[in-house]
């Protein structure tokens, strides 16, 4: 029986996250890679940048071609804030749908968008129709999308832990915390003095207390969930590893008295889920148990059965936090099994 | 002139603390080290347990003898809970000092402690006598102690960033929340298959998150600070590193609107303290920047300048968080300029 | 179409090397896992021990039996020395087959392996019997074997760097020196203070410079390459980083005006082998290009064209030093293609 | 008593080399700083670019002046090839000492150093009156030099462990390998892709296996120590870890049948050097235990009592490779006692 292959275009997949979508394409039993570009190293082997794919993707960069990408099905836009707007609109004209890795269209004001990325948005018009890629949280707007805007890492670590408390209604949305950690794979591949090993290792810092950029685009999120426009505090922290996200998240119940069993309502609201994990009461998730895969494990704690709850929320910010949900997104819109490509276990240690 | 050169006593010296107590001893030119006790490796060289120290140590692990530890003018404990409590009272009795780097004289209240450390205190009537060695906030009596409860490594951090907010009566005092990360020196030396290189690298996690025993410890010293009997909700997490604590404090103001300039009130409250420096508005301290060395850096923040005040407090967990306060206490017990031994400088990267 | 499925045992599966042949068998389109045996955790799920299999392999871990082992189509061995060679010629008679991850059945030599490994060997009759299972240089016999003893990590590093110039007797067989680095889960999952984490971070040296285990195994590989005996030095070192062994190889050319093309003897060597990646020239294989897989990468080299000749060779020291080669055995011996289950891309970075 | 205080001048210290000369000269009780240069960093103060000397060093960066350098004592050159020798003869002429920790003197034949440096030479007048300033081999010549070059971190460890062998004449000198290791710092602090963190860590490598420029270095030194002209083969490679440099040195004996104390040799060669510690017969240096610190560590191991010698050279590379060798050489062109200012012990774990 023929399978269908979806026919895929990478731009701009020099980082890591580029890197991480090529190899789960690569596994991919029903997507094969026709185009990747990048300006800069167009005509090298794709397997001459990341030796890792050596014998795996025979194929050269092109410098990127919107009448070459329009021949596929899928573009895949892993690139830096305003690459992906500019090429949007004429690909999807042509037929092509499109999943930004980037931050093009995730925040739907534009004036807020504006704001925090510190350029005019080019397409404003298209934010509307943009479909906020966390299939959890949104799985029928994105199988009929055209355009999906892939959520930052941050943001589905965070809204995944506080789906179920916000949905129930459960806590005040004034009183949200999220203390997030990042490996150092989150800050990309550029060539910064901030993210050299010797600035990294054997360190630990937080940083963007002030106000970072998924600040609003999860604040947006949870407002979308819990029906009311609210704020909450975010401060990411940079780790002394390559990849994985750890949030920890605070709320406090609205009800002190009321006998909830937060372990069942997590377990029932994720029921049938492929892709969270939520673990025994009492458990403490580690980033490790999803290094390299598309999931994502939560657990629940209520300290002292106090006032406060807090959840624990891990995934790989390159896969579940970038490339694997835009596979699983790709799967969505086209029609395949959610999990195809995506069923490898985590590696460990 | 002749100086004091303090005869020093250090029992259990075979961990990571005591380790880094035994060097800042030999850098430190005011005491001498006159007997390293250790049951298990008595008639061993320190220097063969720990190379580090070879040229530098020459003395023999001797068997723990109250007797001869008698002949020290001080002793530090840097053992498992229920050691020091053994030896302290006969020691104080032949007039040595004590130094217990170990938990068992950090709470006042006896029966607090038991239910924490699961035995009963054999000498609940020192408890009381028992000064907390966290110099910043208590150093008159440190100097008049004959015995001093070394703090924890978290409580260290965390109190003195809570300090100045709880002082000057600016927060919610239900409000307050310790996120803290400790490399996995803070795990101690035993062979546990917990802090095996394959299970700490390349991973983070949290733990103990449902309560943790310097839960109450910290409690103990908030509450001495605002004078008012107050819980904290806080949560550990272990870091692929040997050294380093960071802790990300979260309090809201009582009051929101007040004008309230928070540097300021941090640089005051600490100026002159040669161990803790207040950072630049805007600043995020690094642990790298404290390897090695007895200071606790500190930076405030108000996010987007709102209810909600965010701390980021680091140390070493080794030194200012065990050792180096460990020898602090020491030199203001005896008199000594307190930065005597500890002013080299951090050692990075 | 009906795809044979192979009935696996796995005994002592609570260790790295355990770990990673699980989630390979998970992986595994015609492998099936029907028992995990550990004495110490029966009755605990694997995924217990083991979190990131949760949702991956739902079986508990039952004590040691042959009668149940019996029962399976191929039995892996993952476990100290002494265990394998105490089960084996029970589950041969019943028609299991073995491949042994431990060292009971590498050493030809039954007095030379008891030399090393401090044990009277009880099944030396079995010796000859066993296949070294390093497919490239031994595939036929491994198709035939029922009993295949998977070779070590640095060996199979050592061996497949060192053929191409030992089968064209191009080297002085008296030259050979492997400066080998290993990352700490080749220790395994014992809990020693020496793999803790404060232990191997941040640290490097080197260890049994006077003797290692796998000296004798490459040996005797070695050996019977050249078709002359001979020795070799071999130094082990303890690298900060969880996987991957990089061998740094040196001999010297026999003929040191020859006019040989080194990197053409390597490529037609290796040609058509799906597990050996000849890097082009000038090139230094990296252990991360191998993360996960079971791979080995190979570069040569002779610098400023004179007697010496380097040659680099890397494997992930749990996948092609371990598990992976054990299920590219297993697929050998069954009849199925050599790479069914070993097609995954690397991990990177 | 009134001590001599030497004024020293640095620079180019905004690299990791030049952060530890400023904290081992502001630790040092007989030098003080006068004048940091940096032409990108000046205005600066250089607690702002160091955070962790932050209350040690209150001074900003000038740009390089050699009037304003001319003032100084001592000048350290910590900047890439090429600086130091555009400035080093007029400081020279001014009566300023000069100790270059760069490459600009330490090659006697120019025409050598400009094929490895790839630049003319514009000094090569001084390169007879330069002294290569390893001091354990050449003190003499320092205590009376002008102009000292600082040896490279790879020559100081892998000469240290040749010399004996090489003094004593027991070795043929066509036999010298030195597989050595170092960690990522000695890249340097420049932001450039191959040494970032998703790079570096939890990967091992070797590079430069065809030349590399500290082998030209290593080998004008062992052959001033053996007398003959001779190569060797010196294969580098990156660490995942900051600081440290670990040499596998291969030596073959002259006379097999020898009956060599290779033990008492070196203790013998190294009785009463402070920074070079002969370790126990069968030990292993390890990197960790001379972190932070101005020591070389060796064991000489030989295998299985054949030809070959084994010796195991660890320093950091920062300090014994780099700034603390620089004070020791300062110490000694100064007349103060050599160890001043580098007797702290090392910081382990």
């Amino acid at each position: 029986m023929a399978q269908t292959i979806v026919k895929v275009g990478v731009v701009g997949a020099t980082g890591y996250a580029g890197a991480e979508l090529l190899r789960l394409l690569v596994d991919h039993p029903q997507a094969g890679v026709v185009a990747v570009t990048s300006r800069g190293n167009a005509g090298t082997k794709v397997s001459d940048l990341f030796p890792s794919l050596r014998g795996r993707l025979n194929i050269e960069f092109t410098a990127p071609d919107v009448k070459q990408l329009a021949q596929c099905d899928v573009v895949f836009f892993s690139t830096p804030h305003g690459v992906a707007m500019a090429m949007t609109p004429e690909l999807l004209k042509a037929g092509v749908k499109i999943v930004d890795l980037s931050a093009d269209f995730r925040i739907k004001d534009a004036a807020l968008w504006e704001q925090w990325y510190g350029m005019p948005h080019s397409c404003p018009e298209l934010l509307e129709q943009a479909v906020y890629g966390l299939p959890e949280l949104f799985r029928d707007q994105v199988k009929g999308a055209s355009l999906v805007a892939n959520p930052g890492c941050y943001p589905t670590a965070t809204s995944l832990g506080f789906a179920p408390l916000l949905k129930a209604g459960l806590v005040n949305v004034d009183s949200l915390i999220a203390d997030a950690k990042s490996g150092a794979s989150g800050a990309g591949r550029g060539a910064v003095v901030g993210t050299l090993f010797g600035e990294v290792a054997e360190d630990f810092r937080a940083y963007a207390a002030a106000g970072h950029r998924h600040q609003p685009e999860i604040a947006q999120t949870l407002s979308e969930m819990s029906g009311v426009q609210h704020d909450l505090t975010f401060v990411p922290h940079l780790l002394p590893m390559i990849r994985g996200i750890e949030a920890t998240l605070y709320a406090e119940l609205l009800n002190v008295d009321a006998d909830i069993d937060l372990q069942k309502l997590y377990e029932d609201y994720y029921a049938g889920e492929a892709f969270v994990d939520v673990m025994p009461a009492g458990s403490h998730p580690a980033t490790g148990t999803v290094r390299g895969v598309n999931q994502c494990r939560i657990a629940v704690h209520r300290p002292q059965g106090g006032k406060r709850v807090v959840v624990l929320s891990v995934i790989d910010n390159l896969i579940k936090g970038a490339s694997g949900q835009a596979i699983q997104n790709m799967n969505l819109m086209f029609g395949l099994s959610e999990n195809t490509g995506l069923q490898a276990a985590p590696v460990w240690p």
